[in-house]
């Protein structure tokens, strides 16, 4: 597997977590991109104050103001985005905002229900709609002819608890709304890896792996994985994905999850 | 493959296409059952017309009102079932009803994303939870020790369309909210069978074939099926199912279909 080479990459939830760590890697790479969107709902916020610390030591990172849920605010970042770029496209989209409500199978509602989906199924679909335009504009201005992440890609942070064949960590926690969604956004992936292969652009889901993040929980286990080695080993993945991946779903070593 | 033989089954979105096709065909068995639900938005109306003409020849069919994303009215219906019961428990739910919304990947909405996810999969949640006490008492009621459809159990009715591997029929028609609230759905029916294996009920996913329902759409295809074939086929798959099929994905001809 290569080093990724991307010209810019928009990474949403980038504020802590998986998303923090993916922008740390991204602007600490040799041929680091030209320009790493890191979106998250309150940028000039206490929970942002990593990645404003990060903004002030390097001036290709750009913080961007993101409500995954709302399509307004969604269209103001990609408008923020496209000024940026100044004509250019975007050649890396990562779908990694999400949120985890943990109930069981009969304490679950439709309020959980509908806003788990909100975020982790409709939120990516909304932006990868909004963001279409600029990852065509990458995917036309960079060269060759078949798909690849540092022409044009959208990455969707799924879950192997999304896998229904295998129910990953059922009895860790059943969290009926959490993997729903995540069912839901590998079915998003594989429709957009159909839909928009004819513009050029690779699709994919991926399972980090177990984090060890506020997300993943407190529960100490031998599989648990850091957030440096599950983004390490995803970027590593993801420079490496090519035509045949688009519609796949891998884990951060590039293993096939069975859907 | 034996007949069905329950005692009291519900089917949600009975007044037409694939649910008037159960309410029809459960009647008509040499045993039918001593109570057959019939759930719909508004029974007395103009759409509700075939039910109440059947009802008023079947003295065991009890039409019951049924808006599958209020709450408060699942809650209605099963205080409804449960006074018809009498005591006894409810064998078999068939969450039916459910929307398909036609629309291109890039032309999806929030709104229908969300509208259709409420009613194809949280519907099926909630009205499992609200029968889940009757359930129950008919899986306590029920002789042996395996799973079976005579004795207990939730059949969701999905569509190969909701195959994350395989997105049947995407040619024909795109139909993302549709799509991935089916593999939500499928995800809900192998967790319930996780979660309710323990308490006796079985819980399988079908695909009822591409019917010839208005939901179905006007193509003329080989493939499509009449509702009185699927549904037939249903039953039968139906009536043999056990312990080893609890959590599947089955076709009305009782083959496998991929996640």
């Amino acid at each position: 597997m290569g080093e990724l080479r991307v010209r810019s990459v928009l990474v949403t939830g980038a504020n802590r977590g998986i998303g923090l760590g993916f922008v740390r890697h991204l602007l600490g790479l040799p041929n680091p991109p030209e320009w790493v969107f890191a979106a998250c709902r309150d940028p000039k916020g206490q929970r942002a104050q990593e990645l404003q610390n990060l903004a002030s030591k390097h001036p290709n990172l750009v913080i961007i103001p993101l409500e995954v849920t709302k399509p307004a605010s969604i269209k103001a970042a990609a408008a923020s985005v496209g000024e940026h770029l100044k004509g250019s496209g975007l050649n890396l989209l990562i779908n990694n905002a999400g949120m985890l409500v943990y109930k069981t199978l009969d304490a679950e509602t439709q309020e959980d229900m509908s806003q788990v989906y909100a975020t982790n199924t409709i939120g990516p679909l909304l932006l990868s709609q909004a963001f279409l335009p600029l990852l065509k504009k990458a995917a036309q201005g960079s060269p060759g002819s078949g798909l690849s992440c540092s022409k044009a890609a959208i990455i969707n942070m799924s879950s192997y608890a999304g896998s229904i064949q295998d129910v990953y960590l059922w009895e860790y926690g059943q969290a009926l709304s959490y993997r729903c969604s995540k069912a839901a956004l590998n079915m998003l992936t594989k429709c957009q890896s159909l839909g928009y292969r004819e513009h050029g652009i690779l699709c994919a889901a991926f399972h980090p792996g177990w984090v060890k993040t506020d997300m993943g929980g407190t529960i100490e286990d031998k599989t648990r994985v850091t957030v440096d080695v599950s983004v390490r080993g995803m970027l590593n993945v993801i420079s490496s994905l090519s035509e045949k991946d688009t519609g796949t779903f891998l884990d951060w070593k590039g293993k096939v999850v069975p859907w």
